[in-house]
């Protein structure tokens, strides 16, 4: 059985009865009834996912999957393709945004080549990034397929393998990403599984203008019409337009999943990552925790397709794992809110008349 | 000159040149421009504040205000009275929800007595609280003032004296409240000071149902008819109409301004205080750091009128502190962008094109 087989026949539901448990606790806590709001649902979610009612989320990692993506030929990004390696090189110095934020939470940065368009040896060699290159970028999706069907499992199980390598030290996942285009992708896989407009979906990406959102959203449907893939099979749509690290994003999911852990979706691109593991195992949606709502137009509505309000709204749209790394206080929050507040009777407080 | 009043006096607005120097370095981060949004918004007034680019907020303290309330007598609230020092107890202990979420954000909580009405010279004597007890609770105030225009004076400046005393090791402070039946004189204050309707503003507190919650809408209506607080008076409303703990709350806030802090206010009664605080002095508004929306629904009508969008909207509405201990996460996450966060040319990554 390949990797991938072995890890959709892992993944199960939470379990409803850590559930029940936990919200017989949260029930009794010494504070008006669900006082704490989202952080009491999120608890529960966290002791169905790992089958506790004290899941430990000490070992945190944010996985920033890296790739390139030959649409940016078409002129959908304002940054030039050389940044997604000299963001990389960012990343390893400690320099980017994901690497402030995850150091504030306390989780590590994990970065890994699914598809870089450059050499990155040096960085493997000396242990810096996980080599998982796929290919120096996807092809022009505006063209044609992505990738190959088995390039689109390969990215998948590069995911998968990641998770399972990091599994013993890490309990809680994040997902990162890079990518110069990726939005442009992202946005096609979004419209082909919510079945929403390009017009609705489409954003400003890194920052473009009304002329050139024209232009991307006319790319996209291009994009759609050249390679039609089938909205029901996740790695189809992977192959037919995604990107080595969307795919790569989609087997962080379902590997954390089969693991019997928390994995918390960053921003846009990841979630295009997201729909994709769901539409490869429908049994995901149950591990995974919505960091963030971005900027980007379509983000709204891929999240309501996974049904997940997501903890925090700021405005960002930088990816890299940023609202993941912002949302593991929140995850820490409500593990010490279902493991270390006294109930009614603990702290001897008076209940509420009935 | 008093307390207050010199305090008040050394209330400036944000430094410009700070904020300039902020946005400066922000708007070359290697990232699409601005794309950690409400963080790059919140740096830039975190640099204002403390008049630096590098704002230090390692010392973090929520200061939680706790007082009894004469009005809790007309059955404003599920809980018995007793329970405000129960709670003030379980803080002591540490198994409260601001305990838990206190920890989590690495700041220390702070427990001040401004008017339990209970003994609490136990907690005092063995310096596990800062007594500042102003009496047994206010006065009824659906039957008049809930204080004398002294006590006002002396309960805010309880709260500048807490700051002071903590402030050489405290960077950023937090608000927050206890006390059975406050978000009933919250919501009167609120409405004296935003004008809108008590149906507009008053919510369901710890759980009431519709017919309880439609008896505190004709208290609140009562208490603003039987004391005519003065809108533009902040000292006025919190004699007539507020809460020993309002009050330590808007000194807190005051305090916070005076010695050029940022003050994270938390929910709903704290922002009842910061209404308060802005009354007496409008220049106060420039160090608040708004936490989180509430679920009562008032709050965002207060935050309106102070003119802050709040960091989170997670439905909490507990108060002790608890969503003011989430947003200091955020705080930190700012200062990390504006102080961690490599440039284009510092990371030589190549920047959008023109």
């Amino acid at each position: 059985m390949s990797l991938l087989d072995s890890t959709i026949k892992s993944i199960y539901p939470q379990d409803s009865e850590s559930r029940d448990r936990a919200k017989e606790r949260l029930d009794q806590l010494a504070m008006p009834h669900w006082a704490l709001g989202d952080l009491m649902d999120l608890a529960i979610d966290l002791a169905g996912m790992t089958r506790s009612v004290k899941p430990v989320v000490s070992g945190k990692a944010i996985v920033t999957m890296a790739g390139d993506h030959g649409v940016a030929a078409e002129g959908v990004s304002k940054f030039p393709q050389e940044v997604t390696p000299q963001m990389v090189y960012n990343f390893v110095n400690g320099g980017a945004g994901i690497n402030a934020l995850a150091r504030q939470a306390g989780a590590e940065v994990v970065v890994v080549d699914m598809g870089v368009a450059a050499d990155m040896t040096e960085l493997v060699e000396n242990g810096k990034i996980i080599n998982k290159k796929i290919g120096l970028g996807t092809n022009n999706i505006a063209q044609g397929a992505a990738m190959s069907m088995a390039n689109a499992i390969r990215s998948v199980e590069s995911g998968i393998e990641v998770v399972n390598e990091l599994a013993d030290s890490v309990d809680v996942f994040g997902t990162g990403d890079m990518g110069i285009g990726n939005t442009t992708p992202s946005t096609a896989i979004a419209a082909v599984i919510t079945g929403r407009s390009v017009e609705e979906l489409t954003g400003r990406g890194t920052g473009l203008d009304d002329a050139q959102l024209a232009h991307k959203q006319r790319v996209i449907k291009q994009i759609l019409e050249c390679n039609k893939p089938d909205p029901k099979n996740g790695l189809d749509i992977l192959a037919k337009i995604g990107g080595f690290e969307i795919g790569g994003i989609a087997g962080l999911i379902l590997g954390a999943a089969a693991q019997r852990k928390p994995i918390v979706v960053d921003g846009f691109i990841s979630t295009a990552g997201a729909l994709i593991a769901i539409a490869i195992e429908p049994f995901v949606r149950d591990y995974i925790v919505c960091a963030h709502r971005s900027m980007e137009p379509g983000h709204q509505y891929m999240q309501e397709k996974i049904g997940c309000r997501p903890l925090l709204d700021l405005n960002l749209r930088l990816g890299e794992g940023t609202g993941a790394a912002l949302a593991m206080n929140l995850v820490e929050a409500a593990v010490a809110v279902l493991t270390e507040v006294a109930t009614f009777e603990e702290a001897a407080v008076a209940g509420a008349d009935k």
